[in-house]
């Protein structure tokens, strides 16, 4: 009798739920790519259909840079270190005599290359180390409070992508767990990544530098180590998902060469199956790169996404609006 | 007025699950540990008050081994690993000139003392790898399905703690999200952590062997590789829970040493804090060890919980019933 009361409230508050809810991803055209994603989720949500996957199995995989904010002209995260390269020099006199910071400090595009990525990154691990994880969130924040796009001169973390926004919300609405699966570095992603994405902290795999335990008048503290313990970047990602969340994702996105692994281990699981590339084509909302880009460089993935019928988005004409201050 | 209808409706059927939901904890005694359990829950949920934690903070991480089910008188997982070097030995006529494999085969305590731990996790290593995830995966069930413990005659995952059960529940039903974080290694607990604790693969927190991605008859694998990535145990488990949760539990449950850092990550916070030891007290329904145990050594861990006012559960006098099988 009770049960059968519960069961009346319940049809009934879904029933005013379902009317309050405004159609899925407004800010995404009526194009193809928007129908291949409604139709997926349509599909692993019927139940009794063939397609249909339970609600614990619906993992959805998300690349952060370039699939969910702006990447170009730099990696945020690596503006970011190279500031910190600043902020730590006068800690270093030593520096005076390697050639990467020079190289850096000239900040001549030629002398930068010249000098090779392996130098500069070991340069950025050494200054991004030595202090503990809870100092270096804070100096994260305040970088991000501080620090200006040099394109659209906002915050870095108003460079989200609404209509990606709008994707996750609505996948979460369908009953997936949703996880950011990024060759950048947890501790830079978690600050912001709940209030920009809605994905807690426990749902951020990224790259991880070492760090140690010890305890520091009295009090434990992870201190950072001047080493990098996993890199979460193309054949990275595959591991870092077995890893982090041990089960196939249904779904994956992404917009890079760095993603086409965790593309290919989504794509060859059975039953239905989605695969989505962020192609940055709108030089003038955004930037527009593809195959000969440096940073977020779609080539292989591309050709697989034409050869197994992946979903391309083209933010020119697929998305209404980019960013939430776009008029 | 369709938002007040929500809201009356909402409340009758909060009123109604109340009402049918029974008393916490029934396999627990009425002691000290189980009043500072549920004082504690109280506390963190009760909200207006100092003591109040928003639920997306309520983070309680758990040891397995000796904590959420049997570790005596050898882990589970070892009994799997080193049955794996019998397994594999027929593939590796060389080991018959590895001194641990031939220590292991005499099955004399006194030779495998002597050969020392690390020629022997060398071995075990080598004979867990070299095939991909899903086949390892496939022979812990098969393991799993047929293995007996020795003392109970029954299958290991028979083996875990009805109270523990009942607490992982009771926390999940005020609102906190649980994780296991253990010194063994994830594939072996993610294929029946979620059936026996309700813990999902993503909130299992564990050691970590190498694995690599790569194309197998055109399918993307990962295979793993003779080497341990990460050991999540004694100084490990803070950089387990800084890694893959990124927030600072309030509640730590475990039985060793192997967690003593994870206490004192978890009490150092500021605020409510829960740091929960069992002790092997009951030779009888189960196994009595401490400070001078091979396996599960209770020792520095100990000395802290009396210092610091930390719950120590006697399993003897605490729990009603330790097994499922129990009478």
């Amino acid at each position: 009798m009770a049960y059968r009361l519960v069961q009346r409230m319940l049809f009934l508050l879904l029933a005013m739920a379902c009317s309050a809810v405004a159609q899925p991803l407004p800010s995404w055209n009526d194009g193809a790519a928007k129908q291949a994603i409604v139709k997926f989720v349509a599909d692993v949500t019927a139940q009794g259909a063939s397609t249909y996957v339970a609600p614990e199995d619906r993992i959805a995989v998300f690349d952060n840079d370039g699939t969910l904010w702006a990447e170009q002209p730099l990696y945020s995260q690596f503006a970011f270190m190279l500031d910190q390269v600043k902020a730590a020099a006068p800690k270093h006199p030593e520096w005076k005599r390697n050639a990467a910071f020079n190289a850096l400090a000239s900040k001549d595009p030629k002398a930068i290359a010249a000098i090779g990525q392996k130098a500069i990154l070991e340069l950025l691990v050494v200054a991004n180390s030595g202090m503990t994880v809870a100092d270096y969130d804070s100096a994260i924040r305040a970088w991000l409070a501080s620090a200006r796009h040099p394109k659209f001169q906002r915050p870095y973390t108003d460079l989200v992508y609404v209509p990606m926004q709008e994707l996750l919300a609505y996948l979460r609405a369908n009953g997936f767990k949703t996880f950011i699966v990024s060759g950048g570095s947890v501790e830079f992603m978690r600050p912001w990544a709940e209030k920009a994405y809605g994905i807690p902290p426990e749902q951020v795999i990224g790259s991880q530098q070492d760090v140690a335990f010890g305890m520091k008048g009295g009090k434990p503290v992870l201190t950072r180590a001047p080493k990098i313990a996993f890199v979460d970047d193309g054949p990275g990602k595959p591991v870092g998902i077995y890893r982090s969340i041990g089960k196939r994702p249904i779904l994956a996105f992404g917009n890079s060469d760095g993603d086409w692994q965790m593309f290919q281990v989504t794509a060859a699981g059975e039953g239905a199956r989605f695969v989505g590339i962020v192609h940055h084509t709108d030089d003038v909302r955004e930037f527009a790169y593809d195959r000969k880009s440096h940073v977020g460089k779609l080539d292989k993935a591309w050709d697989d996404a034409v050869a197994m019928g992946w979903t391309v988005v083209d933010m020119k004409k697929d998305w209404k609006r980019i960013f939430a201050f776009d008029p």
